[in-house]
């Protein structure tokens, strides 16, 4: 299948060339993410696309002084609400009765068990909730990246608050989860794109119960 | 781009007509799920793929009594390490020295930075932590699932404490995180089969920053 292809192809490039990424790459990127199942289809994130260098220094930083933060071609920052609100529930709800363009009961009764359980709930019960859905959208602009010959390198490594700070996120009701540099390796200057890729195999990972 | 028609296709099916999935198919899910990107490659999880009926109804009857998950062709359980032990962290790093055929200092130091900072944190930290990169396998499931044509459901509406008791899955120091029925759309049952795919566009949820 081509999508297991490109996803042996893909790493985690730790040097990048500066190449830039099409727009029409990135865009088909993008809509990956976007396209993401959700938790009741909420999409409990944002995107933010840094290129400016300057915020990209200041994010290397933050970030164990990572070169690709600098040397990719697009900084992709996933960043989760810090919590569920009523409004926010209320604009997905309302957003798909427009774009469905019909009211339904089940529907309305399920907006209202979210609305009575969410925005009561510990804000970070419900960030770590939103989280774990940017990670779904994260991982399928990865893959989407490496469909389409795009090298990219998932990120952890950095501080969050100073990045939430460095992108006035906190005002935004945003916390950054995890970074996406997007762009092209640079063979010459990567230590690990000659590594072989090392995983569990399926006998460690996975258990048949039949 | 073959990828987006995929993603565009794919929804979270409600009723499916117990179809099986061949193993072909099902094997090149797993291999997806495996291949995902995770933090340290330390591959924090586990999944449980379950056909036995019985254990489907048990399910069930814990997961809101969603008909998906007792008629769908192998149940899918994302189950991440309740917490990151010496051991686990030593296991993945000996693999990746064994796959590679060598020892490197950096790669040791880190290892060991791994060692200094993981083990010693709040089982509930590293729990959160694990379950994220479970997700990322997750979505490269669904991912590669629509990718073949087959349909999957992502559910979070379960009660995961009362599915780790059915798949005694403490014992094995996992935590359910989410499950994935994988199976055949039953497009006569499914309410939501013919509802337009709602997502909130590019401008609302992505923001550049030149």
């Amino acid at each position: 299948m081509e999508l297991l292809d490109k996803l042996k192809w893909r790493y985690a490039a730790k040097a990048m060339n500066g190449q830039q990424v099409a727009q029409e790459d990135l865009d088909k990127i993008l809509e990956a993410a976007i396209l993401a199942p959700t938790s009741s289809g909420l999409q409990p994130f944002e995107i933010l696309v840094v290129t400016n260098p300057e915020l990209k220094e200041k994010i290397r930083a933050i970030g164990w002084n990572q070169s690709v933060i600098t040397d990719c071609s697009h900084l992709l920052v996933f960043a989760a609400w810090d919590t569920y609100t009523a409004e926010r529930i209320n604009t997905m709800f309302d957003l798909t009765n427009t774009v469905r363009g019909f009211k339904n009961e089940g529907w309305e009764n399920y907006r209202q068990m979210l609305l009575n359980m969410y925005p009561q709930r510990d804000p970070e019960v419900n960030f770590q909730h939103a989280a774990r859905q940017a990670y779904i959208a994260f991982s399928q602009a990865i893959t989407a990246a490496a469909f389409l010959g795009v090298d990219s390198t998932p990120i952890e490594g950095f501080d969050p608050e100073a990045l939430d700070e460095i992108l006035n996120l906190k005002q935004k009701g945003l916390r950054s989860c995890v970074i996406l540099p997007l762009g092209y390796r640079d063979a010459e200057k990567d230590w690990l794109v000659n590594l072989v890729k090392v995983r569990k195999s399926k006998e460690d990972l996975v258990t048949f119960i039949q």
